[in-house]
Parts: structure tokens; C-alpha cells; sequence
């Protein structure tokens, strides 16, 4: 296999050391692993394998289970090869043994088919998750193997990978099919990258460019079935044929992100994987116009995808409802991984800075403090009380509380999975250049021109902006360090070895340089100035109009009914209010910095029972208080909203109150 | 039959004038009318009672469709009331014949049942319309006999009635149910006043009063049908049972108007009925707090009620979405029903306001300027290509635009229908006292105080806020003219004779009150101030909050595409900013008048692809225009709002934008 041209692809040789990510992985090791372990055994994932092993029926059964058994053992994994630990490891060897003693002779492995309907292999693409389950326990393979160094799981899956490949293709006799949802693709040339087989490339490089082809493969299946092509399918909208799986057209031909937001995230990551795999440009482009269409037009504040709940997807551009957002969980890693393969190809802060909202907002959100309660869809507002109309698998009342799991459990799998591996998108390396592009407490050591380099930093990140690099290098080495000075950062200083800070400015991409031999030991402090900035939306995101969210470094701030009470939407945040970070208690932790403000509000009871009025409706001054927005929820139930009013004329409505009688309108 | 209590429950004896409603209900003969019949024609409404009688069966058929035919009978006869016409009298007639010679003998008539199902009378009175459709056919029969003097249908929906009465009611062998959408409660009312048949006023009392009681009769057949009456039905949200049907509890046990706002609005104007012929104080009672809350928290500000799209139902107090009103233009209609029974029984303005709201707003945008297209969901803002989540019955894309007709063709047929009666809400009489609620053109002649008294009102209303009444009575006559100043007014005066007009405070009521002897011909002036008002909504009414509606006298603005561009949720109308009658052409008749002010917007390109940043968004002056919002979606299909913004601190916003550079966020 030639020479793979990711920069970086797997930099296994990070250490995440004490601060704010290695609380988060320890409460990940030592809760939420065990408790998604424990909700696989109740619900039957787990005793799914032994079923189908033994040829026994299950009572119920659905196509996406097995990715969750896969998505826990690359969370064990994962966290094995940072932290040993003898119990999980037999606990995860065990399970391994499960998942492979499933394994039919010639390499398939999916237990609801095996279980259900042995003779329906490969006939509904569309709808089940055949090839989405494999594609998830090739990767479970490649990190049990990166864990363990056994190749148990890795060698079965290479069989499936094999026999897979003999089913899709282009020879006759083979489908020329492709998965309703994507994942097998990026799976694939993680396996190609483990095993050094080119052929997993070339067989997601086949899934990568069949998708979309016409006339569609969906239709060819469904008549195969004996259904109506044309026939309503579960996820068809009015006027629309297969934008859902993405296969509305060849995907190399795709401008917008579209459809169900965690396909669409894995199957970009894939693209991107295969473009670079194969110097396709043509494929890369495709990624870039996607890449542009989400971040200018489809992207949430808090890094979340897919604002649409009737289909868990995209919406059109620029509609991103608060409420109802949608913004999955899994869509949100999904376009995590599609950034940081834009970012090894391209080294650019507009990836890590896409990579770092969604990091510190809506992905961290996902789980309760204490680790158990997850998050699927993740709002931007809740209205106790309000029905959310929106799809009826996920109908809901507000407020939306955490749940422990999920009949489709894959987002708290998702998280527990890639949390672990929170080391990978710290840091990218050529022979001659080190790149680091997220702030967290780690220590890397590598080679770099030549020589063992170890690079170590540390700070309070994200609730100070001041970050020291500690470069150490026993014999000479002369490579450029580039640090990102991430988007929100209107002000950075360096300082290097003791000496005063120097304002710097990035380059064109974003990061400044240090260009120098490195032997010995440098201290590097990178000062980012990180006041709270009020953010404004685009003027076609109809929903934040006149609004504006705060925003400290990374970090989303919101305001809940807990601190505030009710009627949030209607509270005022003068523009030229002055923003204090708080000393309040609001039982989130100390060490977390609160925000305080004076606002205004009306007092709902001067209203005297009317809906609708021309008289003046005075603000009274009041006490906003603001929260880390991925900390909501965790305290008591209720309003929440992330985008507040900056004020509406109020001195002049005020002092218009006086002179006005009360009248009836 | 003893002495009718309401007030002039039918005061036929108003012609309308030239002027505002002539010209519209002139649209509503000369076209909407014909229109409807060659719909029904079309859709098979009509065929469907020559099938009944000819005992043939239909290829598809629904248990809604007889009402559309009893629509249209009572549209044709209450224009005939006003305006004779032999051509549409003639077709009238063989309309009355085609449906009388449906009825079987034991007096039922549903063509539906009689043709798909003759043996499945009453076994699903929940999710079908048997009882609906008989109501709306004694309706006809009622205004079929007041437009002809014809018995024809008023005998056989007599037979009808009483069969219903010997089917339903508390006596061993009669069915105890009650129907799933309410309607034949009130039109037995009117059946009874039209023939003085006190039994049918005891049957309606007992449909009103058996409704919600415990256990739900619902269940019952349910289980009578082999249905699991736990297992979900079409309307059943969770969490709860019948409210949807206004049946989870008795109807005087209520407090919130729930469930399906057409069959809501049906039942409480039904519940006024009876409560004022049989004098049951706890039943008005009910009905007054179901008005408040309807008023004083679910009523949209063009006086529609049923916010939510997904059941054509009442939301949540304070629960009223601009883009995804469903306000049903039935339940609008049914509103004004409601309303105008509590102010016959109570004259007091808050009745008359809403009806006004209504008509002026909701009603009347429901049909296109030419009256043959029609709006059954009217909503406050449109936003081309969002997806509306909603009633997937109804699902559409935006821009909504008005339909010739639907396959549920109630709004439309109930428009066309209540346009002609618009007479009856006008005034009321008590032997000593005359009410005056509307301001339309029109001619009373009435017998007041013991004298023949003719009142006539003239005005360029709602355009213009001066009212002339000439009140002539050829004798003595000494009683009390009562006129309601509207609660949008903030200032009345009153000149008498030529008079000089005298500033005027209405009473409690709302009311100004002139009492005298009306002998010869006296000219009374009603001025009514009608600046342009900035209408602000109640705090917890998140979707306005910064935000106001235009009104003028009775009449709501909005703001449409066409005339203002696109990103309308964006603009500004700042708060001091003059608003000025338009003479801007807007295509929409140069009688109307439209609203001009200088108001604020962003430049969506100067944000350079940016979704989020921290920079300043300066705001550039524009030119704001509205027009009634009645009228919209009458020129191009576009964005359209209500409810603008008041502006966010515009100046500092520009003038911040001088002080900073350009930063990337």
C-alpha cells in the first residue's frame, strides 16, 4: 500500500493530561462506558450475538443494533490505549468473542438477519443498516486491534470486508448497490489504513462514487422486493426522490449538504477520505461546496447539523429554528469527523475552529454531568409545555430532559466512543512542520525533522485564554510550530521563553508560526484575548433576529429559567450592558465561569389579563445570568434559550408610559 | 315554545348597502357561489345524493361531503334573502330536491352511510361526521325556508331530528353518544326557533350535556367496533384522551378551550345556546371562562384560534406561531358564532371586538380578490421554500397559496355561507334599547319602544373612522341607541343634528349611550379616532417578543415581499419612526390604503458568506410598506410577516461599526 497522504491520520501518542478534557474522559471510563454497557446487556444488543450464534429468534429485534455493541467496544478500546484496565479488558475480549462467534461462515455478520429473515440479506438497503452495522464493527475492529494488539475482531471483519466486496461491484453478478445510511465508506479505509490493504480503499471508493448514479439502485431494489419504486418510503418528502440518503445524484455532483444529518456527515468524511486516498479533486471539490454550504448557511451556533425534525436532516439555508432544532448528537461528531479530514488534507483554522464549536458546545452537551443522561436531539431554546412538532419517532414535549437511553441508542454510544479519542484532534504533523489546533491539556511526543520532539501544553482552556507550550527537543531540530489563533479571537500575544508578549497576527490560515531549532527546552505562552462577545446571526436566520448569543473563547453561554425565570424570549440584554463574568452560585461548579448582566423585562402581571395592546408596555430592570450552554439541563427543567434580545428602544417606550393613559385595546 | 331570550337572534330585516361588505358580498353571488357549485359538481358532492337515492355504489366517497352541499344550500339562501334571483332559486330548489330525495325512510340522511356503509349507522360517531353533517343540513333546512318559505327541507330534516332524538338520549335502548365533531348542538337550536319545537332545543341540551362524561361513550364504541379503545386514533395526542372532541371532561367542568378549534368553536356557541334556553347559569359560566381564556391567551391578533397545525387544534396558552398558524378560517367563522350568542346575551364590546378582529382579518383574507381561490389555514408570516411542520394532511410548502378548493372543502362552502349573514351581526334590540356593534353600510327597520324606526349607518369604514346614522321614526319613540366604541379606539366623539362633535368615554359595557325621543329624522356623527397603533403582544408570547403589528382602526397590516424585498423577519420599523397612509400603487386598488415608514435593514452581502460574527451588522435605511393583511398573497407568492421588529439600538450599532475593524468570528 503506498504512502498514505493524510497528514497525520492517527496520532495515537498524545497523552491528555489534568484540566477540563481529562475530567470529562475519566467520568467517559469510569460511567458512562460501564452504564452503556449495562443498557446493551438489558436491551438485548449483547444477547443478540448469542442468538444469532445459536440460531435462536429473538422476540424483537431492529437492523441498527449491532452498531451499538460496535460503538462500545471502540469506547473501551479507545480508552484502553490511554488507560489500562485489566477488568475492562477481559470485559471487552469477552464481548469481542460474542460479536465474532456470530460471524456466519462466509464472513457475514449481522445479527438481526442471521436472527429475522436469514434469507433476506442485502434486499432493503435502503431502509435496514446491513452495511452501516458492518462498516461500525470495522471500526470497532481497527480500535480493538489499536488497543490490544489482537486481531480477534480485525481478521473477522477483514472476512466480511472480503465478502462484501465480493457482493457490490461492478462485475456482473455482484449488486451495484450502496447503504440507505453511510458509514461503511470512512470504516473501510480506517481498515485499508490498519491492514494496509488497498482493496477496503477501493471498495469505499466504489461505495463512494455508486451513490446517486441513475437510475437509482433504491428503485432497482424495491421493484426487486416487489414493491412500487414510486411508492411513498419512510423518508421520501413531497417532490423529492432520495435526497434523504443523499443519493439524489452522483455524489461528486452534490453543492448542499443535505438529508438525514448523520449520513450525510459520515458519508462527506468518507468522500474526503477517498479523494485523498486516490488525489481525486474532482471528489475534493464536491467536499469543499458542501463543506461552504454547511458552515455559511446550515450550521448552528453550538456546531450542530441537521436543524430538521420531521427527518433528523438538513433544512433549506438559513433555517435554523431554536426550538424545534433537531441538531442530533451524532450529526454533530459526524461533521467532526468531516472537518478534521478537511483539516489533515488542508491545514486551516476555518476546520478547527468548526471542529472546536461543536467540541465545546453541542457535543459536550449531549451528556448530563454525571454522566448517564444523554441528549439526542440538542435545542437551542426550550418552552416548558410547547409541543414540538416535529418527527413522531422523537415527539417530545419540552422540556426535553436527558434520558438515560435510547430504543436507538446511538448517540450515547457515539459519545462514548469518541470522547476517547478527543487526543487525535489536537495536533497534525509533517516531516518539518507541527500544527496544533485545539487547546487542550496534552502531551505529544513525536518526531519531527529528524528528532524525538516532545511537545506539552497546558492551561485553564476554554475559561482562560493564556496557553503554555513547553517544547522539548535533547538534540537539534529546526521545524516550524504553527498554533491557531482560532476565528473568535480578535487579539493574540506571544511570548516565548520569558519574554514579553508580542501581539501576533495569523496567517492566511490562521495560525501564526514558529520557525526555529528547537533544541533544549522552549516555554511558548500564547495569550488569546477572550472577552464575551455578543454574536449576531446572518439577517436570513429569521429566528435570531434582533437577538444576539454570548459567546466566551468557544464556549456558548444560555439563560435558564433556573436563574432568570420565565419568559426569556422576552428579556432584554442592552447592547451596551456590560457583561461580568459571575461569582453566583448556580450549583454548576465553582470553577465555572458564570455570566451576569443587567436586563430588562416586562412584568407579565401589568398586563391585567389583555393578549394584544397599543399602550406602552414598560421594561423593569432585572438580572440576567448566564450559563456554559452545554451545562443546561442539569439543574432543574424549564425555559432555556441561547439567543436573547439586544433591545428595543426601551428608555424611549418607558418614558412614553408617563404620558400615556391606560387605554383598551 | 316559550319566549325566545336572546336578544334578536335573527334580525333579517338589515340590508346591506353600498360600501365595504356590499362589494364583497356582490363577489361572494356573483362568483364565489357559482364557483362552489361547479366544485361541488366536480367533486361528486352532488352526484353522491342521486347515488344514495339510486342506492349505487361510489367509487370512493367521504363521511364529510354532505356538509359541503348543506354549505351551499345555505350560502344560495341567505343571498337570496337580501337578492332575489330566479336562476340560482331555481337551482336552488332541484339542490334541496337531489338531498331530500337521499333521505331513507326512517327519516336518516347521510349519503355516505347509505351508500358505503348501510349497516354501520352510529358505530363511529368519534372519527366520522353523521351527526356534523346532519347539523349542517338542518342549518340549510332553516335558511332554506327563510330564503323560500319552502318547507321542503325543513320537514324532512324535521324527521331527521326526531329520528336522531328517538337514536340518542338517556332512555334504555337509545345510544348514549355524542357526535366527534359538534355542530347539530347549535343548528338544533335554530331548527327549534324555526318551528318552535322545544324537543329539539332537549336534544341538542342533551348532545351538549352527555359530552366528556365518564366513562367516555368514545371507548364504549370503540370496543362495540372491536377496537382496543386504549390503542391510538387518529387525533389522540399522548398524554391525553378527548380532548381533541372537547370530551375529556363535561363541557361545564371546562376552563381552556381544547382540541380541534372548529369543533370547539362549534360546541361553545352550541353551549350558549342552551345555556340561555334553559336558563343554566353554570353553563354560561363555563362558556365564559372558555371566552376568557380563548381571549386572553389563544387568540392569534387577526382573530384566529387553533394554533397548531398538527390537529387544527388549540395549543397551549400563549402558543401562537406566526409561520406555522393553522387558524382555520372555520374556526374563525365558528368563533364569531360563539361570540355573537355571548353578546346577544351580554351586549358588551369585547364580544363585538373579536368579532371584528375576526372579520376584518381572518374571514376576509380566507378568499382571493377574484373569490375563487381560498386560504384554509391563515397564517401570520410566510417564508417561501421553509418547510411548515405540520398536519401531514396539510403539508405544504411555503408560500401557501390559495386553492380553488380542497377535498375537506369546509372553509370555503362556510365563507361562502356566513358572508351573507353578515346583516345579523350588526345590531341587537331590546324593546327600549338598539345596539349598533358593526360599522357596516346598512338599513335597519325595526319596531323600538312601541314605533316603526328605521336606522340607516353610512361611512367609509374600516378605512375611515366617521360613522353617520340616521335614525328616522315617523311617531314618538323613546328608547336607548347604544354604540359600541371599539376597544381599539382611543378617542370618540359624537355630534348630533349637525351639532358640534363632543369628545364621548363609552360605560363600562362599552358603549356610548343616547337616550331621547327619536321622533322624525335625527343624524348622528361617530368619529372615531383610527391612528395607525403599534400593537405589542403579551410577554409570554415568545414569537413577538421585540416586536409590533400594525392596526388601523379594525384593520391589521403585514408586510409582503412584493413590496419590501426579502429577510422581513430582519427589518426594523423603529419605534419613533412616522407611519404614513401610503399613495404608493400596490396593486391592490387605490381605494385601500397602504402604510409607508422609514425603516432599517441589514445588507445580507456584506456579510461576505459570514453565518455568525461578533462585528458590527450595520443597519441601512429602507422604505416599509404594508397593506391590509387581508389581502396578501394576492399579488406574488413570497415572504410575508405581521409582526415587525421595533429596532435594536440601530444608531450605536452604526456608529460601533466605524470604531472596529473587520474581525473574523
Amino acid at each position: 500500500m503506498e504512502e498514505n497522504k493524510q497528514f497525520n491520520h492517527c496520532v495515537t501518542n498524545v497523552r491528555i493530561k489534568p484540566g477540563f478534557w481529562d475530567d470529562r474522559l475519566r467520568l467517559n471510563r469510569d460511567i458512562s462506558i460501564s452504564h452503556a454497557y449495562r443498557q446493551l446487556q438489558a436491551a438485548g444488543n449483547l444477547d443478540a450475538f448469542r442468538m444469532a450464534c445459536e440460531a435462536r429468534p429473538a422476540a424483537e429485534h431492529s437492523g441498527f443494533r449491532d452498531s451499538d455493541v460496535a460503538k462500545w467496544i471502540e469506547a473501551a478500546s479507545h480508552s484502553l490505549i490511554t488507560h489500562p484496565d485489566a477488568d475492562l479488558q477481559q470485559l471487552l475480549n469477552a464481548v469481542v468473542e460474542r460479536v465474532v462467534s456470530a460471524q456466519q461462515s462466509d464472513g457475514y455478520l449481522n445479527t438481526y438477519y442471521t436472527i429475522m429473515a436469514p434469507d433476506q440479506r442485502w434486499r432493503n438497503l435502503r431502509d435496514n443498516h446491513e452495511l452501516y452495522c458492518a462498516g461500525h464493527l470495522m471500526e470497532a475492529a481497527v480500535a480493538h486491534f489499536e488497543a490490544t494488539g489482537k486481531r480477534t475482531l480485525l481478521d473477522a471483519m477483514c472476512r466480511y470486508a472480503d465478502y462484501i466486496g465480493t457482493a457490490f461491484g461492478y462485475e456482473k453478478g455482484q449488486l451495484r448497490g450502496y447503504p440507505g445510511h453511510e458509514e461503511i465508506e470512512l470504516a473501510l479505509v480506517k481498515l485499508a489504513h490498519a491492514t494496509g490493504e488497498r482493496r477496503y480503499i477501493d471498495l469505499a471508493s466504489y461505495f463512494v462514487d455508486e451513490r446517486g448514479q441513475q437510475p437509482c439502485y433504491f428503485d432497482h431494489e424495491a421493484a426487486a422486493r416487489g414493491e412500487d419504486p414510486e411508492a411513498q418510503h419512510p423518508h421520501r418528502q413531497a417532490g423529492e426522490r432520495y435526497a434523504y440518503y443523499q443519493a439524489h445524484r452522483p455524489v461528486r455532483e452534490q453543492d448542499t449538504a443535505e438529508g438525514h444529518a448523520v449520513r450525510a456527515g459520515y458519508l462527506y468524511a468518507g468522500m474526503v477520505d477517498v479523494a485523498v486516498e486516490t488525489e481525486d479533486d474532482e471528489l475534493l471539490a464536491a467536499c469543499s461546496r458542501i463543506w461552504r454550504n454547511i458552515v455559511e448557511r446550515r450550521l448552528y451556533i453550538h456546531g450542530g447539523i441537521g436543524s430538521d425534525p420531521t427527518g433528523e436532516r438538513f433544512s433549506v439555508d438559513y433555517d435554523l429554528p431554536n426550538l424545534t432544532a433537531y441538531a442530533e448528537t451524532c450529526a454533530s461528531i459526524a461533521l467532526v469527523f468531516f472537518a478534521h479530514r478537511l483539516l489533515q488534507n488542508e491545514p486551516h483554522r476555518e476546520y478547527a475552529d468548526v471542529i472546536e464549536r461543536s467540541l465545546y458546545n453541542s457535543i459536550l452537551a449531549c451528556a448530563s454531568r454525571d454522566g448517564t443522561r444523554f441528549f439526542y436531539a440538542n435545542r437551542l431554546a426550550c418552552q416548558p409545555d410547547v409541543m414540538v412538532y416535529g418527527n413522531r419517532k422523537h415527539e417530545f414535549r419540552n422540556p426535553p430532559d436527558r434520558q438515560p437511553w435510547f430504543g436507538t441508542a446511538c448517540c450515547p454510544t457515539n459519545l462514548t466512543r469518541f470522547l476517547p479519542t478527543i487526543g487525535r484532534y489536537i495536533y497534525s504533523e509533517k516531516p518539518e512542520t507541527l500544527w496544533v489546533h485545539q487547546f487542550i491539556n496534552s502531551k505529544l511526543e513525536t518526531d519531527v525533522a529528524g528528532g524525538a520532539v516532545r511537545l506539552m501544553q497546558q492551561s485553564d482552556y476554554p475559561w482562560e485564554g493564556q496557553i503554555t507550550f513547553t517544547v522539548e527537543s535533547r538534540s537539534s531540530a529546526t521545524f516550524m510550530l504553527c498554533l491557531r489563533i482560532p476565528g473568535w479571537c480578535r487579539k493574540a500575544m506571544v511570548g516565548i521563553d520569558g519574554g514579553t508578549h508580542q501581539p501576533v497576527e495569523p496567517d492566511m490560515d490562521g495560525y501564526v508560526k514558529i520557525k526555529r531549532d528547537w533544541a533544549g527546552t522552549t516555554s511558548i505562552v500564547l495569550d488569546l484575548d477572550m472577552p464575551v462577545e455578543r454574536i449576531k446571526s446572518h439577517p436570513a436566520v429569521r429566528h435570531n433576529a434582533g437577538r444576539v448569543a454570548l459567546q466566551r473563547g468557544p464556549v456558548l453561554y444560555c439563560f435558564e429559567e433556573v436563574d432568570n425565570g420565565t419568559c426569556l424570549h422576552d428579556m432584554i440584554l442592552p447592547i451596551d450592558s456590560e457583561i461580568r463574568l459571575s461569582d453566583v452560585d448556580t450549583r454548576i461548579g465553582s470553577e465555572i465561569p458564570g455570566l451576569t448582566a443587567s436586563g430588562l423585562r416586562r412584568d407579565p402581571s401589568a398586563w391585567q389579563g389583555k393578549l394584544y395592546t397599543a399602550n406602552p408596555s414598560p421594561r423593569i430592570p432585572c438580572t440576567l445570568q448566564a450559563i456554559p450552554y452545554y451545562l443546561w439541563n442539569n439543574r432543574d427543567s424549564g425555559e432555556m434559550i441561547v439567543w436573547i434580545q439586544t433591545g428595543n428602544d426601551d428608555k424611549r417606550d418607558n418614558k412614553a408610559s408617563q404620558n400615556y393613559e391606560t387605554t383598551n385595546t
